[in-house]
């Protein structure tokens, strides 16, 4: 397990915001994909009931050399329709798991909130801690300034002054170093193990997602080739029906009599 | 050129209407082939629409570990979009080809109607001498079995009479049958050539029906195997996008800084 969150601390100490705010996204990022799965598969149902409809009409303008071939267009028309509402089954399964797993997800996002509140304080007091340094360090800049001004002017009662203000003022900046470095450890002890927690909960949730798209792409993958399969057998068929073929059983199919004409 | 159409001529004289039926059917099926391609046509731009809709939707929900996940799905999305508009273009081509053929076949049609005007007059004088034939075949039967019944009865001037009788029917009968033998030979002689006419018609429509059914399939196989290679490119996408690299990803966009936390 390599932290790579560990490294979004950032100079701010947001880190803790950006890996909750991207488990929150983790969340959507399922939704979205439950909902693209099922406008897919809404549109796989369309192509199935128009495919259908059109399996119904083909060929009824009625006989002629051409019906054998509209029988062979009729039947590709229906398997491709039947096919196309297998998807829809397939996919709708997969809706389902995809939903059900964001319910669970949604659930699990709650206790984390709850159960990393500790880290949550930690990040605050580290915040105020930091910026509480700054201000001091500031205010020791401040004061050394006005040292120099002193020794500048040659004043020795400024000097004096100047030096005991700036003497007071480092000893309430050591404490709050050595206040901050305490709290900086904590912060950094609790901020290791939610880093690695948050990790760990996002790659468990990455590998979901990826075997929700690798079982999308399989569903599409196995009914691509079935219409692969489809395309051929209706080349097959085409080419078996010659036009000597076709002239052949209009003939049989009218045929009214081996007779020779006008007996 | 083998004569399957001679042998439709049957008992009743009717190959001439078979044929000329058939011929009928042909342009029905044409306009029909045209509307079959005209509505794949528009299942595959409604196809190419939603998966537009689709694409620009796909990964909204924003940023996250996913969204590489997502900018593949959507240029899939995207590259399907195109493909299904792609087949729209040339199935539009191809149904205004077919609508062309059908306008120049209902023209051929017309003047074929005028120029078998020879054969269908042969064809009315061969029905309605058969016809006649077959009457005087009927009233020569029928004279026969006076003439046996007046043997039988044994009347000698019954039997003279129905003898008269018969011996002036079979006269008009054999001069029927004379009359007959040269329509039918004239009959025979025009359905030759017609039945040949029409035959070489059929073919040439079978074929041209052939191709742009082989258009067709060309055009779904062509679209089938682009649809195929966006799949496989989907699927090495996908595979390259391994968890650890959506997590390395993540953290290099998010990335505020290698320092140390805490700083």
């Amino acid at each position: 397990l390599s932290p790579f969150f560990h490294c979004l601390q950032g100079e701010k100490n947001n880190g803790y915001e950006v890996l909750y705010q991207n488990m929150k996204y983790g969340l959507s990022a399922t939704k979205e994909l439950a909902e693209y799965f099922r406008e897919r598969s809404n549109l796989e149902e369309y192509n199935s009931k128009l495919l259908t409809k059109l399996a119904n009409k083909a060929g009824s303008s009625g006989g002629g050399t051409f019906s054998p071939l509209w029988i062979i267009l009729k039947s590709t028309t229906e398997r491709l329709s039947e096919l196309h509402a297998q998807k829809v089954q397939k996919l709708t399964e997969l809706v389902k798991n995809v939903t059900k797993y964001a319910e669970d997800l949604h659930k699990k996002h709650k206790s984390v909130k709850e159960e990393e509140s500790g880290t949550q304080d930690a990040v605050q007091a580290m915040k105020e801690s930091t910026a509480a340094v700054a201000k001091a360090k500031d205010t020791h800049n401040a004061r050394l300034q006005e040292v120099e001004k002193a020794r500048k002017d040659n004043s020795a009662k400024e000097i004096e002054k100047s030096e005991a203000k700036l003497r007071k003022h480092q000893d309430d900046y050591k404490a709050l170093v050595e206040k901050h470095n305490i709290i900086k450890q904590e912060f950094e002890k609790k901020m290791t193990i939610t880093c690695r927690r948050f990790q760990e909960m996002e790659e468990a949730h990455l590998k979901q997602m990826k075997e929700f798209l690798s079982s999308y792409m399989d569903i599409v993958q196995n009914n691509f080739d079935l219409v692969g399969q489809v395309h051929s057998d209706l080349k097959r068929q085409f080419l078996e029906l010659t036009v000597d073929k076709l002239l052949e059983q209009f003939v049989l199919n009218k045929y009214t009599g081996l007779e020779k004409p006008g007996k």
